[in-house]
C-alpha cells in the first residue's frame, strides 16, 4: 500500500501542507495500484473490462479529429467544452419535457471534476452536504479539501423525510443507478419525493449517473432532471437538479470526459471553476469523444458491455452463493458495477480483512472507505466487470480463505 | 464581454454559491471569447499562433499511441501521470546537479492544473502567497477559491530582502523567464537570492516557467530549481523550488499535458489533491505527448516557433514606437509572449480604455486583471505570438485611435 503524505510538516522549515491533507486517505491509489501487482486479482476497484475498449476504432477516431478539427482539437477551447459536443451532450438527454441547449452542458475531465467543481461553486470551508452513505469515496475525495460536513440521507429508512434531510445543505449527493459502492436502486417514488424536496427547500439535488447505461434486468428508472424538468416552465431546464455523467464506463476511462447537465447559473458558475482548474478539457480527447457519439459508437458497443457485465455479475454471485453465503449477505444488482456484501456477524471487521485478502492473492474494498465517519467496517465492495468469470470465481475463493483468517473469536 | 454568475443566492431558494465567486472576475473567458468575434484583432489573449501546430503528425501520434498502447491511452493510469511520460520529463530537466526521477515529476492537466493544486495542497482559506506581481491572471484564478491573502514581491525594488519578502507564507510564486504580463526576465543574481531564501526559510519557491523555451535573445539564465539542486547532498531533488512547465507553448495547448517536478513529498501530496481532480490526466493526451516528445517534435517545432514570435515581436515594437510611445512607454522583451505597455501619464485609465478598444476592433488586457488588488489600472498586456506582423501593426493602429479617444482631459 502507499504511504499518505502524512506529515503536515514536511521538513524541519518548510510551511505545513493544508490541514485536510492531513486528514485524507490514500485507499484510491492503492486501487489503481492493485491492478499492477501480477497475480493478483483486483475486485476492489471500479475499473471496466478493457477488452471492451474500441482501441482500434478510437485509433482512426483521433487520427480523424485531429487532421479535421486542428483548432478545436489543438487549440485553447472554451471552457465549457466544444459546442458540438455540449449540443451532443444536450441532444442525448433532453426530450419532450427536458429541454436542454448548450448553456445546461459543461464538458469535464470525467466525472470527478464534475463533483471537484461541485464543491468549490458551492462549498465554502465545512459547508454541509446531504450525502447518500455509504458514497462514492472519489465524491468524498474531490470534496475533502472544503472540509465540509456531512449529513446522511438514509432512502430507505422507516419515516425519511426528503424535505427535512435537505434542508440548510449546500447540496444533496446521490447516485440513484446502483449506487456506488451498494448497487442499490432507488425507486421511482423516491426519486420523485427528492425532486419534490429540492424544489421545496432550493437545494441544490446531485443525480451523479456513470452508471445508468449498465442496466441488466428490469427497466430504467426515470432521472431526476426529467422528474423535475416536468415542474418548470417548459424553457431550458432551470431547475435544482444537477446531472453529472462521462463516457467512462460507455467507451473507455482514459478518455477523461464527463458532463455536467443543469441549470444555466449552474453551468456558468462551475464554468468559472473550471475556468480555474485546468482551462479547458483537452481538446484531442473532446475530438475523439464527439467523433465516437457522432458515430454512434456509444449504442454500438453498449449491448456487448451490457451482456458481458450480466454474465460477469452472474458469476460474481454464484461464486459468492456458494463460498461465502454463510459469513456475508449480498443482493443481486440489477446494473452497475458492484455487489455490496454485509458481514453477518456484526463484530466483522473489513477493515482488518483488507491485509489478510491481500495475502491470499484478492484486493476488496472496505466499507470504512465510503464513508465519511469510516466507521461503517461491517460490509465490502466487490467489483465484477474487471475479470472474467473464472477469475472472479477465483477471487471469491481467495476472499472466502482470507474470511475464514479473520473470523472474530466465537464469544 | 460574458456575465460573472455574480448572485451568491442563485434564485429566490437557492443555497448561495460559495464566496469566492462573488468576487471573481470573467476576463480569462473574455479573451478566449474574443477569439472568436468575427474581425476583432485580439492582442489580449496569451494564445500561440495556430499555424504552427503540427497537426498531421499529431494526427498520425495520435493514432499510434492508441493502438500501441490501449491500456495507457483508455484505461485508468496512474494519478501521477503515465510511468514513461514521467521519466521523460525526469530526463528533459535532469542535469549533472539536478538529480531527477520519476518521483519528482507529476504530470498535469496543462500548466494551470498545477497552481489549481499547489493552491489544493499548501492554502488554507486565507493562506498567505508571496507573489511576483502583477502575475499571471490564472494563477489568480486558481487560487481564489482557497480566498489566499498576498504579499508583493517587488523584486526590482531597492533594499529588496528576498528573506523577509517570503518569511511566513505558504509559497512564494514567480514566473522567472519574460513573466506574464511583464515579460521581465529575472537576472542570475535575483534567482541565486530568491532560491537562498527560500532555503533560509523553507518556504516553497514556485518556478512557473511556461516560456521558458520562447527566448529570442540572448541565452537563457538558469533554472532556480538547478541553483537549488546545487545546495543539495546530491540525491534526486529534495529542496524547497516547485518546477511547473507545459506543452501549450512547445506544442500545443489543447494537449493540456503540463508538469511538475519537485521534492517527492511535494509531488505525492499533489498527487493526493489531483486525485480528487480529475483521477488521472487524459491516457490519449499523455498517449500523444510522450510520443512527440521520444519522437523529437519539441526540439523539431522549436526553431520556427522561435523565429516566427521573434519576427512578429518586432513586429509589435515597430508598430508601438511608431503610434503609440507618446502615450505608453514599454520594453522590447528578450522572450515570451508580451510586450507591457505603460502609460506614461499616470491618470491613464486602461479599464476605460478596454471598451473603447473593443469598439475600435481590438482587444487588450488590461493591467488590473493581473492584479490581486486590482488597483494598477496605468498599463496594457499586449500579446504578439497569435497574429502575424500586418495584423499587429492594424491592432496598434486601431489602439491607437482608441487611447486617443480615452486620453484624460489636460489639467
Amino acid at each position: 500500500m502507499t504511504r499518505a503524505p502524512s506529515p503536515r510538516q514536511v521538513g524541519p522549515s518548510r510551511p505545513p501542507f493544508a490541514r485536510w491533507l492531513g486528514a485524507t486517505n490514500d485507499v484510491t491509489r492503492t486501487f489503481l495500484a492493485a491492478g499492477r501487482v501480477p497475480g493478483l486479482i483486483n475486485l476492489a476497484g471500479g475499473l471496466p473490462a478493457p477488452e471492451t475498449y474500441p482501441a482500434a476504432e478510437l485509433a482512426e477516431i483521433a487520427r480523424e479529429a485531429v487532421l479535421r478539427r486542428p483548432a478545436d482539437t489543438l487549440g485553447y477551447g472554451p471552457i465549457e467544452g466544444l459546442p458540438e459536443l455540449r449540443d451532443a451532450v444536450a441532444a442525448r438527454f433532453g426530450g419532450p419535457h427536458l429541454r436542454l441547449g448548450r448553456e445546461n452542458v459543461l464538458i469535464t475531465a470525467g466525472g470527478m471534476q464534475g463533483l471537484d467543481l461541485l464543491g468549490k461553486v458551492l462549498l465554502d470551508e465545512g459547508g454541509l452536504i446531504a450525502g447518500q452513505f455509504p458514497t462514492y469515496l472519489g465524491a468524498l475525495d474531490a470534496w475533502r479539501p472544503r472540509r465540509p460536513t456531512f449529513r446522511n440521507l438514509i432512502l430507505e429508512e422507516v419515516g425519511f423525510d426528503p424535505a427535512a434531510a435537505l434542508h440548510g445543505a449546500q447540496f444533496a449527493y446521490t447516485v440513484p443507478n446502483f449506487s456506488n459502492p451498494t448497487g442499490r436502486l432507488v425507486g421511482a417514488s423516491m426519486r420523485q419525493a427528492l425532486v419534490d424536496a429540492a424544489h421545496a427547500t432550493g437545494v441544490w439535488l446531485v443525480e451523479d449517473d456513470p452508471y445508468g447505461g449498465l442496466l441488466y434486468d428490469g427497466r430504467p428508472e426515470p432521472r431526476m432532471i426529467e422528474l423535475s424538468a416536468r415542474q418548470g416552465g417548459g424553457g431550458p431546464y432551470d431547475g435544482p437538479v444537477v446531472y453529472m455523467g462521462t463516457l467512462s464506463k460507455a467507451i473507455a476511462p482514459g478518455l477523461r470526459i464527463g458532463w455536467v447537465v443543469a441549470a444555466p447559473a449552474m453551468i456558468e458558475a462551475m464554468a468559472m471553476a473550471k475556468g480555474g482548474s485546468d482551462l479547458c478539457t483537452s481538446g484531442i480527447a473532446q475530438g475523439v469523444a464527439l467523433g465516437a457519439i457522432e458515430g454512434g459508437l456509444v449504442e454500438r458497443l453498449q449491448p456487448r458491455i451490457v451482456g458481458l457485465y450480466r454474465e460477469r455479475r452472474d458469476a460474481l454471485c454464484a461464486a459468492l452463493d456458494e463460498r461465502l453465503s454463510d459469513a456475508f449477505s449480498f443482493e443481486k444488482p440489477v446494473g452497475g458495477m458492484f455487489v455490496w456484501a454485509v458481514a453477518r456477524d456484526g463484530r466483522f471487521d473489513t477493515d482488518r480483512l483488507l491485509p489478510a485478502a491481500l495475502d491470499a492473492g484478492v484486493c476488496v474494498a472496505p466499507s470504512s472507505v465510503f464513508d465519511a465517519s469510516g466507521k461503517n467496517r461491517r460490509a465490502l465492495r466487490l467489483n465484477f466487470t474487471l475479470n472474467p468469470p473464472d477469475r472472479l470465481a477465483e477471487g471469491v475463493k481467495r476472499l472466502a480463505t482470507a474470511v475464514r483468517a479473520s473470523q472474530p473469536n466465537p464469544e
